[in-house]
């Protein structure tokens, strides 16, 4: 088994977090920064993080996400967002910012970016962010596959009011939709799910062979 | 710099694959596996792969992909394809299933079943759709994660028509409907893109700190 491949059996959803344990700012960062540099469709990024080590705003989401124990009982809350919608201002933001990182531009690369101005920002924003929000949950799950390679507990949420998170954050203002949060910490004892075995569906349940 | 994030790094959306050049079974396996054994909304693992070697029904695909000659040129093709719907039958087998692998089960584990099976199988399907489509992202990314760990290039796709591959592979009569492809190879010499520098926003433009 690969090195990946024994982080993801490492890990699991951890459902009591001890509350005296605080997650290093380095491992944060590096959580992060996998769902920075994950792929998305066209290199958008359509989305951005919000961690919030802010115990006061911690326990002011905790009663949008059903109460759930480790909002607080982390140290840090991952809040992805989603864009609401494509506008012609954030596809030329990226194909811009690529141009200058890369110090040029062709022909073939300036003619995709026409075709997603003519295509995305037309397009109803509910099927623009329901795109977008595919695009986050590649991040989301980097930067859970990140959190265990730092040994770090990660329990994706997606139980939560996202409109009141949103309103907590001040995100609709920055035409952002949250779209799943995750509460960062360390198990603590007692945690009734960390000794049970994880299941997934056989191989032969999931995997089809076109040979 | 961690494991992970050096991996991350290494890849890219390949454009260019040398058709000469098979990837190896176990590594194929083990990429897979990492979708398998990711993380899913209630472990419900909405979602299923298809692998598809036969060189003769990734030729069919291509043109319904905008001829990327990835889908050929690679030695194979992986298809995400999520449910279409959340029935009753599909959630009672994840949790049968849990149980059996448990051996037993409880009070507040069972509650979490009827609740489930009262909200997802009333809703919309398309609502489903998306949500299952969302958790199929998640195991994408793990995969093109696991590329990365096996050094084997991989290039998720989109661009494709999704009714057209459905059709192809026979996936609307099992409940399923392709949401991403993902051409595995090697890097051909001439790819245009591979000596170019991976853009993203800067941090500052992707994080927002709520201390």
């Amino acid at each position: 088994m690969s090195d990946l491949l024994n982080k993801m059996q490492w890990r699991y959803a951890c459902k009591k977090m001890d509350p005296s344990k605080v997650v290093p700012q380095d491992k944060v960062d590096r959580i992060v920064e996998a769902a920075r540099l994950a792929p998305t469709s066209s290199g958008l990024q359509p989305f951005e993080v919000i961690v919030v080590s802010n115990a006061a705003v911690r326990a002011q989401i905790q009663p949008k996400a059903y109460n759930q124990a480790q909002v607080t009982d982390g140290s840090h809350l991952l809040v992805f967002a989603a864009w609401d919608n494509y506008t012609a201002e954030r596809i030329n933001h990226m194909f811009d910012l690529t141009n200058a990182e890369r110090g040029g531009t062709n022909e073939g690369w300036e003619n995709y970016r026409k075709m997603l101005l003519a295509n995305y920002p037309s397009r109803d924003a509910k099927v623009n962010f329901e795109h977008a929000a595919r695009q986050a949950y590649i991040g989301l799950g980097a930067s859970l596959i990140a959190a265990a390679f730092e040994e770090v507990d990660a329990t994706p949420m997606e139980g939560f009011e996202p409109a009141a998170v949103d309103e907590i954050l001040g995100l609709a203002a920055r035409g952002l939709r949250s779209v799943a949060i995750v509460p960062l910490g360390y198990r603590a004892e007692g945690d009734w799910l960390v000794g049970l075995k994880k299941v997934r569906r056989p191989r032969e349940q999931f995997v089809t062979e076109v040979k």
